[in-house]
């Protein structure tokens, strides 16, 4: 099977490497041999440390997509629009196979490119886009194919997870362990994707469309990121029991589904809550196998490289499924459950001055709205006259808990805008 | 697609109800609806929640394997020998595929009955034989194909760990919460296979040869179980920083392939240590992907049907792979490594007389050996003059720490047999 590259970055080329290295192995384990026969990059005369001699070199990755003698093309380009686009778009339409990392480009376009591939009766295998080195796209649509699945849910983000950790174990601010991870090359010098979880929710919609087997739906996916979160609040969530861990949720419920990223508090018996570092981790929940736990790398090369040729793998054994679990014509129109519905318990952290009858006002504003206090926490004295004050509501309704806030941040008292963090019992 | 079911028990039922109440669903996602055509088990009257009307029904299932008009036979019977055996060989000899969650019998048979159904062009799928609803087989072969795995390892009893947990938990010992785990069903009146370490021997024969390439070799496999491990064991390894599990151990080494089940302890830290219950995780090293966890329910009729499904739905996709990753006349022969070739930590629980010099015999011994003691632990006084002392020691080869302990065992002062349990920091 030939298979050419657009894109020789780090996974384009490490891609290339396992493929030539072990390609007896490989071979052995997918019935036929696979080659690299086409590449397309942005500068031809770049060691990548793959002899790239014997493969046809393509200026233009589109060009290639349509014009190389090639079974299968490799988008490892990256961007929702522009040149990946039309990298997978061509090869569709020449009748190749696709395998892409790329999620913006799924989470946006997933429904057109899969409903071109399934016409055109090729794969288009994207296992690598979501999770690196997790093989959660296959476990979803082939490994759970008799269950209904309820929730899929995780650290879909290594770059958020590895800043909370460190935040945690150091107890350094957000903006001091964000530049150290840029210094480190965990984080990119625009960290706007990582940290704002919209990459998290790029790989979300991709989730819970082949689990639930609903149109993807990134644009009905409720994000917020990491930003908020300060040293304070990780501090707190220790005492309470609980680990910071950027989330993302997807449940299928009668009313909809729920799509949702967010910084959430996890009980520290969570599986979720030992998952550290740049590690990630997703939770499946199917009505037949339970709670099923899937964890390993969630970026770098060699995971990817992984991912991506356990697709290419699959095509070459002939394994070409429906894009999203079913048919793309089969699949359901997302009815989205607004954040505003969302039930389950909170914390928040006031800034607040101290002196009496903070506590009776604030107690006011959440009882006017029916929000119930479990517990509160007040600490020390300041010098500046202002002390934090955390609350844990029970169960609650958002949009009561919104207006509650609304309130809270109107007293006089209150000399920051409130910190809200959701809690999860997952 | 039609299958046919040998052995209606709690798994075999699962499956027939799976596949008849979501039929349209696992049609969409296969490409083609899936229907049970005939079934057979010991009582045809009984009632199994089931509708069998419109099933052929067989007395004897080695002659369903042979006669039904099925394209799938499920061997859902269990046993190394006998019956099961016969409705594989069977079904494969008559050209269907099989789909069996017995792992006795393909731990003993799997090279042959691999050849057989590769010959024969049928699959054999057995994802629900090792560790029940976490798709381990599918990630090894598919999911991590580009990769070399140098090692494969986990907790593949459900029982052992639900043991396990409960004497930590309740500080409780061995023989009173095995009789309550055989009271609550998690453990069966015969203990022998899951308690002495068979079963997870059987399935790491199995997982070894997926993940290595090599013939399926239980009979290399060192086995013990965890009747020795003492509630006092449990709880010196909280003091120390561990937890003790029964692991699976395989180990791709330049010497050949160490093979291992035995009671150990684990880190705090480690993935493992967190898996608690009847739950079942598997650890995978590969060169590419790094480390991955699958974690989830090892047993249990949901959970081993949502497997098995999955290896009917790969069927009806035309998803027929090499049963050990490759074809079965590549598998290498397995070079085993002796358990005394073992290089690691020790823990060492003593029963020694409480009189003066009982330590420096010990450490001598150890000394002679040249086993190097890492710390001592010594409590409490007792009355009837015996007390407990319990050593690590550093790194040191198992004959060595083997010789020890019998040195040790021959003291005066020594009045119990030594108990070892390995330390393995995975």
């Amino acid at each position: 099977m030939r298979v050419a590259i657009a894109g020789l970055g780090t996974v384009g080329a490490a891609v290339a490497d396992i493929l030539i290295s072990r390609r007896d192995l490989i071979a052995a384990r997918c019935g036929r041999p696979i080659d690299v026969v086409a590449v397309s990059a942005r500068d031809r005369s770049r060691d990548r440390g793959v002899d790239l001699s014997g493969m046809e070199w393509f200026d233009d990755a589109a060009v290639m997509a349509t014009e190389a003698d090639a079974d299968v093309v490799l988008e490892v380009i990256g961007g929702e629009d522009g040149i990946a686009k039309a990298v997978c778009e061509n090869a569709i339409a020449a009748g190749r196979h696709v395998v892409t990392a790329n999620k913006a480009l799924l989470a946006i376009h997933g429904k057109a490119l899969a409903q071109s591939a399934e016409t055109a009766c090729v794969g288009l295998g994207y296992e690598s886009s979501v999770a690196g080195g997790i093989p959660v796209i296959k476990a979803l649509r082939e490994g759970f194919a008799g269950n209904r699945i309820s929730s899929i849910h995780g650290i879909l983000n290594g770059t958020c997870n590895y800043i909370l950790t460190t935040m945690r174990e150091t107890g350094r601010d957000f903006d001091d362990v964000l530049a150290e991870a840029q210094a480190l090359g965990y984080a990119e010098a625009d960290p706007t994707f990582d940290v704002d979880g919209i990459d998290a929710a790029h790989k979300l919609a991709l989730l819970a469309s082949v689990a639930f087997g609903c149109e993807v739906d990134f644009e009905s996916v409720h994000v917020e990121g990491i930003r908020h979160v300060s040293a304070d609040d990780i501090a707190f969530a220790d005492e309470l029991g609980f680990r910071i861990k950027l989330l993302g949720i997807a449940n299928q419920t009668p009313d909809g589904i729920e799509q949702r990223v967010y910084p959430c508090m996890v009980p520290m018996n969570a599986p979720l809550a030992h998952v550290e570092g740049v590690f990630n981790a997703v939770v499946a929940e199917g009505d037949a196998v339970g709670t099923s736990v899937l964890q390993g790398r969630g970026a770098g090369a060699g995971p990817t490289a992984s991912a991506v040729i356990s697709d290419i793998a699959d095509i070459a054994r002939g394994t070409i499924l429906p894009v999203f679990s079913v048919p793309a014509s089969q699949l359901t129109k997302s009815i989205t459950v607004s954040i505003e519905n969302r039930v389950g318990p909170y914390y928040v952290r006031l800034t607040v001055l101290d002196r009496p009858g903070v506590i009776a006002d604030v107690s006011a504003a959440l009882r006017d709205e029916e929000v119930s206090v479990e517990a509160l926490l007040q600490r020390g004295r300041s010098a500046e006259g202002s002390v934090p004050v955390v609350l844990t509501l029970h169960e609650t309704q958002e949009a009561a808990m919104q207006r509650a806030l609304s309130r809270i941040a109107k007293l006089d008292t209150v000399v920051e805008s409130p910190c809200m963090i959701r809690i999860e019992y997952l």
